[in-house]
């Protein structure tokens, strides 16, 4: 296949070859009619930009990296969605890495994208994220980095959140109001913010009704599904079984009912499960999921929208601010009160 | 931040400008040891790269683009890893596209991925895809191409399938031992092979045990979630309901649950049903819903497998043939014979 040049491209349309050029590099000194031709004449010839020399000029690839732990969990899923929603309208493109929850992963992806290959990048850190070197580089190579879900206070930058606190603090309300005694909190991560925040909310929760509820009962897990499927299956074998889980992931409440299906265990009746989560199915599980719904589309939008005006602006650093977006407690049968 | 020269680095290392640049370039001319001293020295002086010089020389990016349709299908997540588990193995990174079912974004990717970002696609059609030039042009590029379940034998490459054919009949036939006479299929889309290859199966079960079974009902489907719902509710509010649904895909049968629970019929016992799945809470729905499951990270790691090994060799065109990995019906109490 012969090469069509940005010469051809010009002369075919009558304009000079520096308009051209600069209407590929979509500068602001070309109207958006012009663009529109000189792109779609040079589609038709089949022309194709180097773009490492286009780059040389224009820095910009128009492309947003989202770096996410997982993407089998329905809040992450959801939130790429929200985001690409926005890159979309706005002509960026939107790659996604996943981590799968290893920081060594999540030290290489960014690594990578010190080389320019995104304008920008929105993320959740790993469960095991306890340093913040990584990200810091990233920002010193002045791509911005905006952070959501999982942040943490060390990096200064936009940070998309929900009400973690006050969401944890009313799910564990939710079980003791249905009569729960004994609460278990099964956590995520001893050092993600989320779960430190969801953690602190079981725990005032739980002293706001000491004279009802027994001692807090913290199980920690992480990212081995097997092991979690045993500590928590110990947990409800045990003699002094909790009678209430506040699940702060989707995962471990689907692991609590595999648990529960293969002891015998009745939910809700011998145990009420609630959980953070944005399952699709949680209506449709037996018995249906009571979940604290995060808002995840609309954090994945605000993540992007902020980093995209960002951009826009081209100033160096990102505004250090917390923008908190509520969740929702669903009240299903996993904590329905029966006789 | 002032920039570390490759000459830093070398005088640092005590050699030559030329082995360092070569030892980041990942030549074949610099050993194992050599090349590991070079990237950590280089990391540690903080020394960047400047990707489009490096680029010129060696246009390997040693990335590979998947572009999915959508990644909130169990499938497609399950693909993506088995995929990444491969390209991780090998140093590649694996970048994330997603079309949401649209043709014209699908084009849009391919187009921009021309430009030599990716070194090679694994990628599965959208619904509406009838016309492949925006993959014939990526390969004309050089950038070969491997499909993965959504195929079409218009292309010529490697692609990676289920039995679809075959696993169609089977579900159609399951039915029909589970004693239904009217027997639905939701249909995904009427230009995809998937969508083909499972029709046929249902419809040669049908042929096979016509004497018992009314004819064909095909209920064609597409990405809007709310008309669905209203095509198979109207459906199963009709005189002549199905007995019978056999779903082409996932989502289909969470919206047939949803239907179902909505006008209060009763699965398995007024309504049967099955579907191509590979949801993970299949077991915990109420009821466990029968699925035909797909060898998905199998799929995505044998793609990946093969567009690397293409990669590695550099010719030109890849082989043209079909891979074929079974799928496995899983009963549950969706289509249980209850009295």
């Amino acid at each position: 296949m012969k090469k069509t040049t940005l010469k051809q491209v010009a002369d075919q349309l009558g304009v000079s070859l520096s308009t051209v050029s600069k209407a590929l590099m979509d500068s602001h000194e070309i109207g958006l009619d012009t663009k529109k031709k000189v792109r779609e004449m040079a589609e038709k010839m089949g022309y194709r930009a180097n773009p490492y020399a286009g780059h040389l000029h224009n820095q910009k690839s128009h492309t947003i990296g989202m770096v996410v732990p997982e993407i089998t969990d329905n809040f992450f899923n959801k939130a790429i969605s929200g985001a690409e929603s926005v890159a979309r309208e706005r002509g960026y493109h939107l790659l996604i890495y996943v981590t799968h929850e290893d920081v060594g992963i999540e030290e290489d992806i960014l690594h990578h994208l010190q080389n320019g290959r995104v304008d920008g990048v929105i993320m959740s850190l790993t469960s095991q994220t306890r340093e913040f070197d990584h990200i810091r580089q990233l920002m010193a190579f002045s791509i911005p980095v905006v952070l959501f879900d999982r942040v943490c206070h060390e990096i200064e930058t936009a940070k998309i959140v929900t009400d973690d606190f006050q969401s944890g603090f009313s799910a564990t309300e939710h079980l003791i109001n249905a009569g729960c005694k004994h609460i278990a909190y099964l956590s995520i991560s001893d050092c993600l913010s989320i779960d430190s925040r969801r953690k602190q909310g079981y725990l005032e929760a739980l002293a706001k009704h000491e004279r009802e509820v027994a001692e807090p009962h913290i199980i920690q897990c992480d990212a081995d599904e097997v092991a979690n499927h045993e500590r928590i299956k110990q947990v409800l074998r045990g003699r002094n079984r909790p009678d209430g889980i506040f699940s702060s992931v989707e995962r471990y409440a689907l692991t609590t009912y595999n648990v529960c299906q293969e002891i015998g265990l009745k939910i809700p009746e011998q145990l009420k499960l609630i959980a953070f989560s944005n399952l699709q199915t949680a209506h449709l599980l037996h018995p249906s999921l009571s979940t604290i719904t995060q808002p995840a589309f609309d954090m994945g939008k605000q993540a992007a929208e902020i980093l995209l005006r960002h951009l826009g602006r081209k100033t160096d650093y990102m505004m250090n601010q917390n923008i908190m977006i509520k969740s929702q407690l669903m009240e299903r049968d996993s904590t329905a009160i029966r006789q």
